[in-house]
């Protein structure tokens, strides 16, 4: 039996092929069972939803909004993008990782050939020790190119349990001891009352401290900009206590013109674009497959939001 | 029996504890039957070695001018560094491909929030068609990283023979086609008489043409400048017949001041860096390590240079 769906606020030719895919039938919201919300926010979504809608699924990995406003009800079920999108933001702190190392904005702003000055102090990858803060879907899709490309990890997460790939798991009470033994780190946790401005500045001290000689590293984050106290950061940088910092997410965002961030060579920066719109479509795509198909066959839905758990 | 073994222009804390690691002593040069060159070329090299010398360790990793001046001989045994650096090499290649696709060189000089104008034109590597061009051992060893990440591979190399990792690999008179299939390339081979500017603007067209509508995508050089004639990928680059390049390596190096890929906003350019110095320190006392085991053992060393072959 073919199942009636709405899209809204507009349908995409990718979004047509993973409906038919599905044996689905695009249909207006006041005939439909699901509705494929494809809109990155709120805006124009509908007031009122129509009683016999069993399920919407949204676009946004992050549905914190959605919750707080009272639009995710217990009518029916809410389906959010959460893990949809986490290889390719994982892709972007590997690139941004690299980036840093490699000081990549340097060698971009450069109209002369440095070779003399960065020659020594660029690193490789290779041998380094990471520390992975949160690792949740996009923390844990960044471990097997890091292992892959001869860097360990060591991963911190609330509980403490073993995360595949990494060679130790710390519990959060352990993230500044995780922070002493790795050269650099990558922020990939979810943004939470507890995670706060986790890292200020005696965790930045910690990642730049190693008692054997090591040089400072690099900090990433892909995750939150309020994970990270940004004067904190300045400062570390400006004084050399870590080497630099690869960001995609800031706070407050956008990023203010005159922030000095935008002016640090050791500051490798990208405008919240760490999940590019292209790959977006595209995994959307998949996930609306996916789901119409187990809604289809009464499996149970991925990612379905649960308003306790607040995502 | 302990080896003596010279170490010339000057020695290394790494080096001296390779030396100690294989159990052999340092002396001068009348009395070594080994001897470890750290210097980069053949300036201050001696000019008339001991009879009683039975090997010299080269730091190159390209041995053809020590091979031009004659100064490698059939005397003794010589052995190069080719392959101890191909896996820093390879990341680096990695990171300019990321870094590439992310648009990093736009983003390192922008001064304010451009998420607007990118989002939509960055791109992930997942999913991507890379060719490697040259499947020697740097080509090798970006292989794992790239499956990893989720991108397929086309291997070129002379002989047509599989490599391993490769969905399909063909011999050189498959590089038109290779070029036509692959989203991006990346010039990882040697430079010699048959590779020399092996790449112009047929080739560029080749690589940025796409009957099925992707858009085109970018070239990355880790091997030699000579591979690329640098005229046409400037007109390439401008005309977007290429989306971008990333470029450790020129023709002729150093890349001049006021060459218009100084100021392209699609070029990321790095002052051939790909090994850096801290990785290629430890690399070469790791191979001195070994060699010094074999030479000790009476087994094959790594990395004989084959003067009829001429690395």
């Amino acid at each position: 039996m073919t199942v009636n769906v709405a899209v809204l606020p507009e349908t995409t030719p990718l979004i047509d092929e993973a409906i038919r895919s599905a044996g689905a039938t695009q249909v207006a919201l006041s005939d439909a069972r699901a509705l494929i919300w494809t809109g990155s926010n709120q805006s124009g979504f509908p007031d009122q939803l129509p009683e016999t809608l069993e399920w919407v699924q949204l676009k946004s990995a992050g549905v914190q909004p959605w919750i707080t406003s009272g639009t995710v009800d217990l009518s029916r079920r809410w389906t959010s993008a959460v893990g949809a999108y986490s290889e390719d933001v994982a892709e972007h702190a590997l690139a941004l990782l690299l980036g840093s190392l490699r000081q990549l904005t340097v060698h971009a702003r450069a109209k002369t050939w440095l070779k003399s000055e960065t020659w020594n102090t660029v690193r490789s990858l290779r041998g380094r020790t990471v520390a992975i803060i949160g690792a949740g879907s996009i923390g844990r899709a960044v471990i097997p190119a890091l292992s892959t490309l001869g860097a360990s990890v060591i991963a911190v997460n609330r509980s403490g349990r073993p995360v595949e790939g990494a060679s130790r798991t710390v519990a959060a009470d352990g993230l500044e001891s995780a922070l002493l033994d790795a050269d650099d780190a990558i922020l990939a946790g979810s943004s939470t009352e507890d995670t706060h401005r986790l890292i200020g500045a005696e965790q930045l001290r910690a990642l730049g401290s190693h008692s054997d000689g090591r040089t400072p590293g690099v900090l990433i984050n892909v995750a939150r900009g309020d994970l990270l106290d940004t004067d904190a950061l300045i400062e570390a940088l400006r004084s050399g206590t870590i080497a630099g910092a690869g960001l995609d997410v800031f706070d407050p965002e956008p990023l203010e013109d005159g922030n000095p961030l935008w002016d640090l060579d050791t500051v490798l920066l990208t405008p919240h674009i760490a999940n590019p719109k292209h790959s977006m479509e595209q995994s959307f795509a998949r996930l609306v497959a996916e789901n119409l198909r187990r809604f289809t066959a009464d499996e149970e839905l991925q990612a379905l939001i649960d308003l306790d758990r607040g995502y």
